[in-house]
């Protein structure tokens, strides 16, 4: 350590993009902030680049920019970063030279073309943005292994998967057994769950992450993009990935060995970790965060999760058993029905009927370039979004 | 795998010598018992003979050695194999020709001798006998590096620990937590534990073991002497080893890195699946035995070890903290003060007294050579016995 390694963050004003940045600030000696890119929260980002002074940032659009210029001119900053903006700026900030860590945390497809070019170019990639590997997992995975680029997962479930699997053989891996909180509604009963309203859906009980990812852990989807990330981040088969759900989020993950020992990982729920984690590896650094303490907690619990209430985690698994495209194409309709269930659009239920429908509409093919996966991608955001209209008029008809 | 490796077992009618035969049996291309040792459970030993058919055999006695040629010529047995006897024979066992692998399951000091001259000779020793490192870790680890022999612990404890450690760094380790069931009186107030019965506290919730080491798991000295055990297998101080209750077995124990991460090895409590892990390493195999089911069990409590009920394991600590003989002296003062106990001659916690006032009343020195901790072991014995003859006495008069 103590090389000061260069580090892009895509994403960096949301909750991972900050969690980053605090990382990076308890370790000035080992990394160096020198690429950012957001959306449209320009004061926050005003604020990151006066602290971390990157060479370059980008954000979504023209007037985005704009406003940054004004807004460091304001805040008195000499000499001022590159700007950038749009898929274009994501894609400058990850391949800008000198880079050797790229924080791939862009909720949403968004984020994967970028992703690909900096794993192109052999660069680590911490990865926070879990539908990257559910549209692309092939693609990725095989430019990763081309350029010789490493894939350290910031999920706190993967990046306790590849903890527990440091010294472990690929064959003597009998499967993993991912954990899931199980959400704000782990105990409601089936009826009621057509009433479920968004602020109660965007109350999670572990952990505090962004809202589409909240969202996600409400309908167990979170887990079941989950599911087909650890497929090809750890080269399972969708029989050999489980989920379980644990409603202390203490146990972030387990594997289990052919011998039967089961090897597990387990800490705080603080994405601090795992970022610090994927930043550091193959070196464990001392954190400043409070450690785990299994006193005051007590007591752990386990439960199948239940397939009839929470019905997105099978079309996940359906997804990775069909493989090709139709994941890429669950994962937009998914982005879909959760941006209308969050803007009032659709009902709690929908969000899996939207997909569902948008998934049984589509005739599956295999993966073969990044273009016909942005087409597939678009093609289930239009069909989910004709989903969200028709349930939206019915909605307004049965009122 | 596939090579056929030789195995000598020391403690074969025993516990762990039982259920090492049981692992072998299921690897038969895996392992070849070539030489037994036994105490007197000739009829046992008959019976492993006619089916392992070793070269070599020792019991405890002379006359143990020719009940044994009887029952053997009476099984129908053409070719006897060699029969030794007592300390010499276990030695002989242990450094019989062409063994890989020395399983060492003799409760007590009287495993001490063999394993340190099967450690001299390089050979992989499954060490299943807690008291030869609690006496002697100093000059055992110094053989083992000396040979280059490796020591796999087949305690669930250490073996779950050499599980975790496997990929990580020792500078990376924060510290050991060795779990404990608690034992049988867990629960019970400290005004009960005088009248504790010998059957009540050999009935273990969790394992089945040995008498010696389920008296241990009641106190909680056998928790202690894991503490010293872990110290010298895996490099760490007293401080750096803790203990926690944990009623239900399942998470055998912990390592917590200085990241905050804890890995925990979970597994079912069957003794077997360390044995195996021992026998087989670096390789892990596929086991016969149903895997743990994680809903069946549900929860899994964690609680602080409370020292006042269960003073043994500060002696531990104590021990471990001085160094030099004292370990070896508290060793062998639980070994006289339990026989006691289990013979109806002391109450449960005069083991406590028994040992602490043993200790007290020995002056400390560096560990130098064998012949001193055996005389030492033997100072130790005679002064516990003193010790219990006193309270003999005591409850005899009190009675």
């Amino acid at each position: 350590m103590g090389t000061n390694k260069k580090v892009a963050i895509l994403g960096s004003t949301g909750s991972v993009g900050c969690n980053t940045l605090r990382v990076i600030e308890s370790m000035p000696e080992e990394f160096k902030v020198t690429a950012l890119a957001a959306g449209s929260s320009i004061q926050l980002l005003t604020k990151q680049i006066l602290k971390f002074q990157p060479e370059i940032v980008s954000v979504a659009t023209e007037s985005a920019a704009s406003e940054l210029q004004k807004s460091l001119k304001t805040a008195g900053v000499s000499r001022l970063p590159e700007i950038c903006t749009g898929t274009t700026g994501l894609v400058q900030v990850a391949t800008h030279p000198g880079v050797h860590i790229v924080v791939s945390a862009i909720v949403g497809s968004l984020g994967f073309v970028p992703t690909y070019r900096a794993l192109e170019l052999g660069r680590r990639v911490a990865l926070a943005n879990k539908e990257t590997l559910v549209m692309a997992g092939e693609l990725m995975t095989r430019a990763a292994k081309q350029s010789g680029a490493e894939i350290l997962p910031v999920d706190s479930e993967h990046n306790a998967i590849h903890q527990c699997l440091r010294g472990e053989r690929r064959d003597e891996v009998k499967r993993i057994i991912l954990t899931a909180s199980g959400g704000p509604f782990r105990t409601l009963a089936r009826d009621e769950f057509e009433k479920i309203t968004v602020d109660a859906a965007l109350k999670h009980p572990t952990w505090k992450m962004g809202q589409k990812i909240t969202i996600d852990s409400a309908t167990l989807m979170n887990k079941g993009l989950e599911v087909i990330e650890a497929g090809w981040l750890f080269g399972f088969r969708p029989d050999e990935v489980d989920v379980l759900i644990h409603p202390q989020s203490t146990v972030h993950s387990m594997v289990e060995m052919i011998d039967g020992s089961i090897i597990a990982q387990l800490g705080v729920t603080d994405m601090r970790h795992p970022i610090q984690y994927a930043l550091t590896y193959p070196d464990r650094c001392v954190s400043p965060l409070p450690p785990l303490d299994l006193t005051q907690l007590r007591t752990l619990e386990f439960f199948e999760p239940d397939n009839e209430r929470f019905p997105c985690l099978g079309l996940a698994y359906q997804a990775m058993q069909a493989g090709g495209m139709l994941p890429a194409v669950m994962s937009a309709a998914n982005e879909v029905a959760v941006e209308a269930f969050i803007g009032g659009a659709i009902s709690f239920t929908s969000v899996f009927s939207v997909i569902s429908e948008t998934m049984a509409a589509y005739e599956n093919r295999p993966v073969t370039e990044i273009e016909e996966i942005l087409s597939a991608d678009q093609w289930s955001r239009n069909t989910a979004r004709r989903q969200v209209g028709m349930r939206t008029c019915d909605a307004a008809i049965s009122r």
